[in-house]
């Protein structure tokens, strides 16, 4: 009699050549329990450059948009992570956005395993312009259903109820994480947000642009300490919680700061103001209470001061371009 | 040379074997630049009996999933209304009332002519539980994005968000309105809500089901109010504004008042308290300031007492049930 071994996992991830999906490939590849990743990306905002360091052969890369995969397979873990983030970029196509994101999660849901799991990565914005700060998971939200954030937002808010109500109805699998803001290397140059804009612009040699008083706040919070998050949440397979989850940095820090700190250690960039962006939140910061809880331990280390120099190091090799006017002040 | 005669307008209904949908469909009919109408309705919560008095040859009923049809025509008016409304039969099937709302809508959009109009039956379950009353059409509402009433409320706001997004980024003509509870005849009997819940137990000789204490309250619509406010809305051309519009009827009335009167008209029923409806709005209450704007003279002109006699009538002439007990009181 021979033993039949144990098959590993089979998972299809969608928008994995993303900035926060391929980092999180990466820690998949480390799980020996993983037997396949099809990464499935239409790379509208994605880009291929960000898992091109992958050799591991279990890791297979598909163009297309998730909502249009066809697959007979059936797979163990889902990741849904597929959708551009930055507004400018969900702006200018909110019909895709919107298909990407509940078209997307109908179609995953189909191709889930009977016992498998899906993990979604929604948002922040589900909070919209928040009324209560920090923002607890419990906090309905704010959010205009018919401005020019919705199709972001709204779109993220009905993928929740969609698995919430699939746990409810046919007892999925379901872990649902609500990122606040992310930044860090393989962010896209032309993203359009905060972090990677001052930066680009500073390597650039161009002002810094910021959109209004620059009061609005943010927290920044680092790849790796969100990646180390999401690991330990989505993988755990003893938590009874499917979510929401806030996963962020809950320091705040205002965008003018972040600005005042790119341009201190890249030698002095003016900052100028234009228009503020329509319906832009003016707060934004996690309750972290139900992550401290249910992951022991874990916290954002890295602050947005290390983890702006991280980025600054990145986008400069990346760029190739020499830095003579760079000060790195620690 | 010769004068083409103006073609009259092709209608795509989707929903119109609905409560609310046939009824419009009746108004539709009346116009006399209506061309065709082809009415979509998979029968999931429509009935054919809504639509077998139609004897007009401009109108024909495609038995279909409206985010499964087929069709190379394109559209000059199209009509969202496929949907269930009622808490129990969305609720059975989550799946499906997220894919006829935001799946209904983006194929619709499709069928659109490019100078078509979109006209969108939105709901006040947008507002979720209020925390203002009366609730105007600028309020963000609070609606639990991950519970049991999720996937009609965030489809409906998915929906909204999709279509004003459309009118931003495409021009598209839309135009929005929001729905409060409405009644009358073509209810089903197994709708499930609060009005034809009280008929059809009253006329069974069953005790009338109140869930929770009934003080929630609901601003009770007759449907012919509706459908004036409706057609005068969707119908005029030189209204610039897309929405969303409240409408509805603006008196408050508690639950367990509709039922007392119910049982008073039909000769006194009792009355029982079951668990309440998780998440069951509190109240609910159109602020009709911008109705009563745009379409000057419109009102509810039907109280609700005498929308629940005519509403009886209604459904003992269906059931064909004698009433010996029945004693209208005006």
């Amino acid at each position: 009699m021979s033993i039949s071994p144990i098959s590993g996992r089979r998972i299809l991830f969608a928008g994995g050549c993303g900035f926060i999906g391929s980092h999180l490939i990466d820690a998949l590849l480390q799980r020996s329990d993983v037997e396949q990743i099809i990464c499935v990306d239409n790379l509208w905002t994605g880009l291929e450059d960000n898992v091109r360091h992958v050799t591991d052969p279990r890791f297979s890369v598909v163009t297309c948009d998730i909502e249009k995969f066809q697959c007979e397979d059936r797979f163990d873990e889902v990741y849904h992570f597929a959708s551009p983030a930055s507004p400018p970029w969900y702006m200018s196509d909110p019909y895709r956005t919107m298909s990407a994101n509940i078209g997307g999660a109908m179609r995953m849901l189909d191709l889930l395993a009977p016992d498998g799991k899906f993990c979604f990565a929604s948002t922040s914005e589900v909070y919209g312009d928040p009324l209560v700060s920090p923002q607890p998971e419990s906090y309905r939200g704010s959010v205009d259903c018919t401005g020019p954030r919705s199709s972001y937002d709204e779109s993220k808010r009905a993928t929740e109820a969609l698995l919430f109500e699939m746990r409810r109805t046919r007892g999925t699998d379901i872990r649902v994480v609500r990122l606040f803001n992310v930044f860090g290397p393989r962010t896209r140059p032309d993203d359009g947000r905060a972090v990677s804009n001052f930066i680009t612009q500073a390597l650039a040699g161009r002002p810094l642009t910021i959109y209004g008083d620059g009061l609005q706040s943010r927290s920044w919070g680092y790849i790796d300490d969100i990646v180390e998050g999401l690991a330990r949440y989505f993988w755990r397979d003893k938590i009874d919680y499917p979510g929401p989850l806030n996963i962020g940095n809950d320091r705040e820090v205002s965008v003018i700061d972040v600005a005042r700190y790119v341009s201190q250690v890249m030698g002095g960039c003016p900052i100028q103001h234009e228009a503020p962006v329509p319906q832009d939140p003016t707060n934004r910061c996690p309750d972290l209470t139900l992550a401290r809880d249910l992951l022991p331990g874990w916290e954002c280390k890295v602050d947005y001061e290390e983890g702006v120099r991280r980025t600054i190091d990145w986008f400069r090799e990346e760029t190739g371009r020499p830095a003579p006017r760079i000060t790195l002040v620690s």
